[in-house]
């Protein structure tokens, strides 16, 4: 018996990532519900209002259980006016940055969205960038919702475990996009998917879903045999029909082989995997000297802005994992999923 | 019909990572062969007399094949007088480093290595870092001795196929030690097995070995699910009783986690993979600093060998998987074969 199929009545053991950023859309969401697998919203960079109408618009689409991903707040360090105004030279901007707030991290906002899930009586929520806080753990079980929460490494996934999680997406190095990370490690935080989630499954009992890298039935049975007993893909998604990726985007992904991409903190102060443009081979040198998560976001929102409105793929960010060869495919998510189902996992 | 066993064999489809610098010794490549596995010589750092050597204690203990692995000599890149003595002032020595050639690539060594192993009558022979010449290549292929290329992405696995290899090692970020790479990437040139042995093995006809975080039965399914006929091992035969590792390198490892590995160029020149130690965190603002390939390697020599004497493993290169957790285990070859093949593979 699959249980993340049987907690969450789905028909496939696949999750659509909820990629933030317009990325994941409720149309993308409804569509992969619409399919048995579990279709997902990104609450990161929304409103709490923004969050409620897309949950509704889902809702509209889909009768099928869906997720909204939610990313826990961090302590914020400090950020000198000196190092904002040496990034501002850096920025190819003509107007100056607006201050910045360096107060404390905000989690009314945070709690605002868990009330709109629980109210919505979502069946599934999941976070990235953290533990979530025990009394949001305790609401959220309390009208039956799954939690899933992401790790990177063993010692995450034992300390989600330990908060009460039912699944933990374990992310890979392949994956596309932030880094769920949140502990400190002496090495490198990304780990492949072929160490990682046996190292993973032998330390915790609950199930595993593997992101990162896997694109088609090959993956999903590497994954299964490895521990797994579902996978979450992104990259495939994001080139779907039903995806938000700008047509610019798609055509990015379309071109890209599983060599052009790196990690990279140059956009928003965190690690990300995305394909290396002009400005990542431009401020490569900058790598060490980024500002901590959200004040590099902040800082280059509006060029990121300016060149999504200008069409320009050298200042944009094009998160993508390292499958995109193959995973990038002009299609629609039914097609996707007739490709991902291998007759022998499940 | 699995090809890599059937052309080699084998009655079972591991390779023993062949590595270098005193790891893979005769023991160890014969107790691998021993058990069906195929086992494997480093001649990189040998010099021709040491390889014959190694070659006829191999042959004393098994009469099984084995392979020998041979770097592919590369264009030196000049190295200014001021560059070594900045590294000079760097290193923990207290005499100063002996001048080193700056000559032209030496091919007479590789040359009498391709001899040794056509005289020996071996049935394998390996490469790594590049693309073998096509003399080379006739000269063993007249022999009916099967060539193993390495690769670590589509565009170096297709080369390899129409250089004549029978098969391609297809390697990892996951994989301890050296990156085998030799094509410049616009990105990181490491990409996760999961994501990498599908898109390889979509672009070439000849068999793929996946090397990189294997370390049991769930690791060899997930390759075979992926498209690879056989997999390689490398940190699993470290902690082997017959491997040449030293006791306090075993130590290392048997204490590593997952996450206390990262790239590091310090050491050699070229990317290679090993848990972080006090030399790597000093020095990591150096990264980008170093001298190419072979001159970090002759440069820090002494440093490593004083550390290897005193039983430093401060200055000690710590070469390592992402697997390591579960990998290193105080095990013989023997036993660790029979955690590697699972009923359903073969």
């Amino acid at each position: 018996m699959n249980m993340l199929m049987e907690r969450l009545s789905l028909s496939k053991p696949v999750v659509q990532a909820p990629m933030a950023g317009g990325l994941a859309t409720p149309q993308l969401a409804a569509a992969v519900s619409n399919q048995g697998g579990l279709g997902g919203l990104a609450s990161g960079y929304l409103t709490p209002e923004e969050l409620k109408r897309q949950i509704e618009e889902t809702k509209k689409l889909t009768e099928a259980p869906f997720q909204v991903n939610l990313f826990i707040p961090e302590k914020r360090e400090t950020v000198s006016d000196e190092q904002l105004a040496a990034w501002q030279k850096k920025l190819p901007l003509s107007q100056p940055l607006a201050p910045m707030s360096t107060e404390e991290e905000d989690w009314s906002d945070f709690y605002e969205k868990i009330d709109i899930i629980f109210k919505a009586n979502l069946s599934v929520c999941s976070f990235t960038f953290g533990l979530p806080p025990l009394d949001a753990v305790k609401k959220l079980k309390g009208r039956n919702c799954c939690l899933i929460g992401t790790a990177v490494s063993v010692e995450e996934a034992i300390l989600l475990e330990e908060r009460g999680m039912d699944f933990i997406v374990v992310q890979g190095s392949e994956a596309g996009g932030h880094r769920g990370a949140f502990l400190p490690t002496k090495g490198e935080g990304s780990v492949g998917l072929m160490a990682l989630i046996p190292q993973v499954t032998d330390h915790v009992s609950i199930p595993v879903i593997a992101a990162g890298g896997i694109f088609d039935k090959r993956g999903v049975k590497a994954a299964f045999a490895l521990g797994a007993e579902g996978v979450q893909l992104g990259t495939s998604f994001l080139t779907c029909k039903e995806s938000g990726a700008s047509p610019l985007y798609k055509q990015k992904l379309l071109e890209a082989i599983e060599t052009d991409t790196r990690l990279t903190k140059l956009f928003s102060g965190k690690p990300a995997r995305g394909i290396v443009n002009q400005w990542m081979k431009d401020r490569q040198n900058d790598e060490q000297d980024t500002l901590p998560y959200p004040y590099q976001n902040t800082l280059t929102k509006s060029m990121r802005k300016k060149a999504q409105l200008e069409k320009n793929p050298d200042n944009m960010s094009l998160w993508c994992g390292q499958g995109v060869r193959a995973a990038a495919r002009e299609t629609t998510v039914k097609e996707l999923f007739e490709q991902l189902i291998p007759a022998t996992v499940i």
